[in-house]
């Protein structure tokens, strides 16, 4: 597996194309459409919010995958579509329609996303106006992908792309590449969470199903800014099939090596969301080591990452290991606390429920460790054999800027 | 039940005496030792954090009350005894022998209570020193009390003192008086929260703990200022029953007019730690209507009331139905969104699915609602008929630079 060095993404698999336009349903005026289409309807698979208020393209998103085929994804930015109603499905149905007509598929090979402003009914016209100016410009490139990647994002400060290429047990170079979006409202399951990701391997729509639940539960499900979950959360893959390696239709070696691709690819992704989280100046990892179970690893990896009081301190750059003990604490996860060490980067800081006396060396490397844009904590629970990794940003007076200050 | 016009608070009602020292464990140079005492064991129950890492003298305070007596309690801010091993049990220990030697009660009749720093050994020379000072100067009244409610604060900017005077049904009054401290790390189950809360009523130990329980669950149980929890909460109750009324020893109509009193007095301390919130500007109810269960309704009331986006939108004086939705809908409780209204103060704003058209009247009233200082936003699940009602406050930028910049 190895990443290319350019920036290319969603059309550097065989068999994709994107396109986008500014419609102008953005007050700024930035690129609000995107289409990312393959040739024909191929193998997909697509994870959703688990709010129970969800957009009206997620609901009719839902319907379109449940057959494990699509051929495009259309996406526009600015309006949610979401608390819409009827009206909401009416529109979101259009927009799906009129790519299908112009790809010559069904209406239902054609996955819809809105991100933006929630209860206002989508701008028909405009919308309507970007997609069909969008269409006739499909086109793989570089230029195609970052057109792509730009439209899909709300209030992000940057574009997010990844690729990855990996050789499968016959020798045949299998390529995916992803996009996504992202800043706000982050926390499992997704949040305010875009991500639309194709591959060229050939793989059955029940293993890209499976490898994508998989993924996500690896990467974006193991993030979050604030805690919030937003109502139109989506990730989608498609799979074209035009590598040329033998269809992957069960586990086995081929299937270890994709996985392991997406995965990589979505924590990529997922990183980068995570950097660009509103307000955000720095990153840390909550790595949970030998818990009893997934769950309970996940448990103490969330509550670290999603604590107020562990986000200001890392924002102020503060080894407070009392933070880090309170928020596992806070948990019903069970564990010894004459075992649980916690370490922030290798240090040790607390073991057999007590901290650990500083040497003068150690303080000055908390205090360097501390210092760095990215910093690693990790519980170590020695009650299992259970690992996971969450990913979480500082809280700064920028987050409360952005949020107590936006308007609706 | 009236509140009398006074501020008395814990020796209030008869058979209590307080005192308070400045022994020198905070830096600031403030009143950092209480004790409260009875003239002779009396019944008293207690509830503590949740947090599985517990500090020295929860653990010791769990012991000490589980014969339903207690005497007295000795309180120390400035060095919460947290993550100290077998010297943090010895030194709380040692601070109630002080107390015992004093009273000529037993050592497991008082109950220690410590907050302020994590992880350091106490400074059992000073404190020491502390208790000794205040134990002669044990008295009932005004001066008494207000030395109480301040010795126990830390990070709060206000003393928190409250009482009730509730007639039984022989016509005998009975007082109860309360004290608490706590502005951060403020959540349920009990947050770097203390409350000692006094009464003259005569009333068995079973029957005062089941009214304990009730009452912290109906208040301060339903307060959040930012989801973390701290490993030091405790609330006492004692009872000296010098009232003379015939003791209350199971249900009926004197256990109902002491619980209402116990509950009220409780909610009244629970609305001035989030009115302290740390950075708090504003405060919110999050009132929850007719929901299948209790627990539903606690799992609504909290999301709500723990939403950054939630908070930074009432900071922000925003009437954001969207980002309302959006918190109850990440929870996985059961409603029919058909039949759900969301409300902002009394204007209703979302039904049915959908945003509610505000006529410009409304408008005007939803922005004069989002300008109080207290805003109630209600959330009638139409799914049954359990109501309850949390407390959240606002985010703002001083929560970012009162957390970030806290020194361990």
């Amino acid at each position: 597996m190895s990443t290319t060095e350019c920036n290319r993404s969603v059309t550097l698999p065989k068999g994709f194309k994107a396109a986008s336009a500014t419609a102008g349903i953005k007050v700024s005026g930035k690129p609000d459409v995107t289409v990312i289409a393959a040739e024909k309807p191929v193998s997909a698979a697509a994870v959703f919010t688990r709010n129970t208020i969800k957009g009206a393209p997620v609901l009719v998103g839902m319907q379109h995958v449940r057959d494990g085929k699509l051929q495009a994804v259309v996406v526009n930015s600015g309006n949610s579509n979401v608390c819409t109603g009827d009206q909401g499905i009416a529109d979101a149905t259009e927009m799906c329609q009129l790519v299908a007509d112009h790809l010559g598929c069904k209406v239902n090979d054609v996955l819809p996303s809105s991100t933006g402003v929630i209860g206002r009914l989508l701008p028909m016209d405009v919308v309507r106006k970007g997609i069909k100016e969008a269409l006739p410009k499909l086109a793989a490139g570089e230029e195609a992908d970052k057109g792509a990647a730009e439209a899909i994002l709300t209030t992000d400060l940057t574009a997010k792309a990844a690729n990855r290429v990996v050789k499968l047990s016959d020798g045949t170079e299998v390529t995916l590449g992803g996009i996504a979006k992202g800043s706000g409202m982050i926390a499992p399951n997704l949040a305010t969470m875009l991500s639309y990701v194709t591959t060229d391997c050939a793989i059955s729509s029940e293993m890209i199903h499976k490898a994508l639940t998989q993924a996500v539960a690896n990467s974006f499900n193991r993030i979050t800014v604030d805690s919030d979950t937003s109502t139109s959360d989506t990730v989608v893959v498609m799979a074209s099939g035009e590598a040329g390696n033998a269809e992957i239709t069960g586990e086995g070696a081929d299937y270890d090596l994709f996985i392991e691709a997406l995965i990589s690819l979505c924590k990529e992704l997922s990183y980068d969301i995570i950097e660009d989280g509103e307000g955000a100046t720095r990153i840390y990892r909550v790595i949970v080591k030998n818990a009893a179970t997934v769950e309970d690893a996940d448990t103490v990896g969330r509550a670290v990452a999603d604590s107020p009081l562990v986000k200001t301190a890392v924002h102020g750059k503060d080894p407070n290991w009392g933070r880090l003990a309170m928020a596992m604490g806070k948990t019903n996860v069970n564990y010894d606390i004459h075992k649980l060490t916690i370490s922030i980067g290798e240090i040790a800081v607390f073991t057999e429920g007590m901290p650990i006396a500083m040497t003068s060396k150690n303080e000055a490397k908390l205090i360097e460790i501390m210092d760095q844009k990215e910093v690693a904590f990790t519980f170590d629970l020695a009650n299992g054999s259970e690992n996971v990794e969450w990913l979480g940003c500082d809280l700064s007076r920028e987050y409360i800027t952005i949020n107590a200050d936006y308007t609706t």
